[in-house]
């Protein structure tokens, strides 16, 4: 069965696809394993920014989503749910005076993440001011250095304490993001991170626990911990957002098979020489990712594929180097004309989805819609 | 005397911003240069894809402008100037067709490339068919292996004939792009670089002339290349782009000094560890890129001072590592608290614009405006 027919093989390109099956399948797996833990899914709409691709992670069961940006997030405060987590430390006034004023506007259950001090002192003087109530996420490092409070750092109790005294915070619980888990090598590793960052996610709430502090809730997400399928009792919810469309990374970690990426991108061979075949898709349109949270272990900028031997192994070609506007295809011992189309699968898919103002959605060979990418470009 | 004041420190982040008299010293250093030569300049839009900023090349003499991507140039098919070039191999019926119809639409001067008889042959009818003249331009490859037919290659004569002989079409002349340039290591490989590709291009201007084929112009464009100063007699024409705006790339290469960088981000410290600042700048706004046209030759995502302490050397900080919402900052030996602006120096500005749909454009300190970024996301 060929997956692509001529339709598709006839847009104009560069041009980013999801298949909407492929998609689907993605989504329900991943939902399913949530559900057999009774654990809630709050999806990160970071990969997709696109409100009807939340509109089906919300009628395939989510209860919520999860956003980095307030802006981001703005856009689909819109009805189609009423549950937030903003998943990002805000520190400044003016940004969580914005978020609140939403939150009291559109009546959100909404939740806000505290990894210092400051962004406690400038969280709770913003909620007092608009007498609004806010639930609070301790943010936990769990290995990736970057935001959140190391498992032994003072600080939990200190702020844990503080938050429980606020009239307007409820401290509803802890929250990790273990993406040093794009750094690993295989999947043995990746079951390792995943498996730490509930340990210490654990010890975390028993030590709050010996002061009588109940952290209510435990709130993770990154796509590829939960692909290995790993023991999720005693977690309250996961965020993850990739996993809608994975891509070559989750393929080389050994999660998940090619026929499960939903996200791929149709270019143009427009010259050719000796060494390459260069095709119409640049970093403008792959972006010039080699994994994610500057991940090294991708070699190149995506695979490539001849469009009518998709995933077919001995026409896979590398992407050796990317121009703004022109990939570089190594070519392997076979040649394509001039005007051919190629299959590309990227290393990253948020990054490109990020690039494009939209998304031709296909079912079955055929063009089924073109999805905008609603929140694109919404930093602030 | 501070770079920058408190209007700009407020302002909400993250958010890309261009100095605007160092853009402009930018834009005319490199126009004087082209001017000493008698050489036309037509500058490269896809640096800023920004009306704004391509009114103010044409005021400072630019000619016209070149675009990669059709539906990019569109963009500036307003009336600010009729003469376009598509440096880009067009090869597909389609992307003719559309480029042709706003040729006559507009009554524009078009020049597009060819590097293949593939792409000639598509150029050629659809000129035809459409019964409007086109001007061509020979792409030869002078050492990026790219698009282009290497010097040697025998298809240059064969399709300058063909062009010639062609009712619609002018052989106008040659054009080339030394983007190896960027994998150079420092301003000494840049001049060789620059030299070897003047001397590819009169060698086969001299060969076609053998023919009797006179190839009126040649064009080149690299800003690298032409900031060295390099002797330009017997060019035609220039096409840079990243000059208006110069990176750590250029800085790194030895071309500029860093106080000629007219775009950097401002960010703020959102989180902090013992090992890094965590910024709210990632990929999303930066890129990935670690130089252009997946040069290596740059450690990390960016440079990275106290917005205060804006290039003070004793505060300089490397971006060691982005996520898409995050920038990890190294440490350098001092504090710096939480809710703190930090003003980064990308390490190539083009993907930073491409990111961004607008940019604030600033002048002594104060916010003078905020620019659209007109042709981003404009893809195809």
């Amino acid at each position: 069965m060929k997956i692509i027919d001529k339709e598709i093989l006839a847009i104009d390109t560069p041009r980013v696809m999801a298949d909407y099956d492929i998609m689907l399948a993605n989504i329900q797996m991943v939902h399913n394993h949530a559900r057999r833990y009774m654990i809630d899914i709050k999806p990160h709409v970071k990969s997709h920014k696109c409100l009807d691709i939340a509109r089906i992670q919300l009628d395939e069961g989510a209860i919520g989503l999860t956003a980095a940006k307030c802006d981001e997030a703005a856009v689909f405060f819109n009805g189609m749910c009423k549950s937030f987590t903003i998943a990002y430390p805000l520190v400044e006034h003016h940004k969580i005076q914005r978020i609140l004023s939403s939150t009291k506007q559109f009546g959100l259950d909404m939740s806000l993440i505290v990894d210092s001090e400051e962004g406690f002192e400038a969280i709770a003087l913003m909620a007092e001011r608009q007498n609004v109530k806010v639930k609070i996420y301790l943010k936990i490092d769990v290995g990736l250095k970057r935001c959140g409070l190391p498992a032994d750092d003072q600080r939990i109790l200190k702020l844990s304490k503080k938050i429980l005294e606020h009239k307007q915070l409820e401290l509803t619980g802890l929250i990790s993001h273990a993406g040093h888990v794009y750094r690993a090598k295989n999947i043995q590793e990746v079951i390792k991170i995943a498996q730490e960052e509930l340990k210490i996610l654990f010890s975390v709430r028993k030590l709050l626990l010996d002061f009588d502090i109940e952290t209510r809730r435990i709130s993770i997400g990154a796509t590829p911990t939960l692909l290995t399928g790993i023991d999720l009792q005693g977690i309250s919810e996961i965020r993850p957002g990739n996993y809608i469309f994975l891509d070559r990374l989750s393929w080389k970690l050994g999660l998940i098979a090619p026929e499960q990426i939903a996200l791929t991108v149709m270019a143009t061979v427009v010259s050719k020489n000796k060494s390459y075949f260069i095709v119409d898709a640049g970093s403008k349109v792959l972006s010039s990712d080699t994994g994610a949270h500057a991940s090294k272990i991708l070699e190149g900028y995506g695979l490539a594929y001849p469009a009518e031997k998709y995933l077919e192994e001995d026409y896979r070609m590398k992407i050796t180097a990317l121009s703004e506007e022109h990939g570089f295809v190594s070519r392997s011992g076979f040649d394509l004309p001039i005007g051919s189309r190629v299959r590309i699968i990227p290393n990253h898919a948020c990054p490109v989805v990020n690039l494009t103002d939209s998304m031709v959605v296909h079912q079955k060979g055929m063009i089924k819609n073109v999805w905008k990418v609603h929140a694109r470009g919404k930093v602030l």
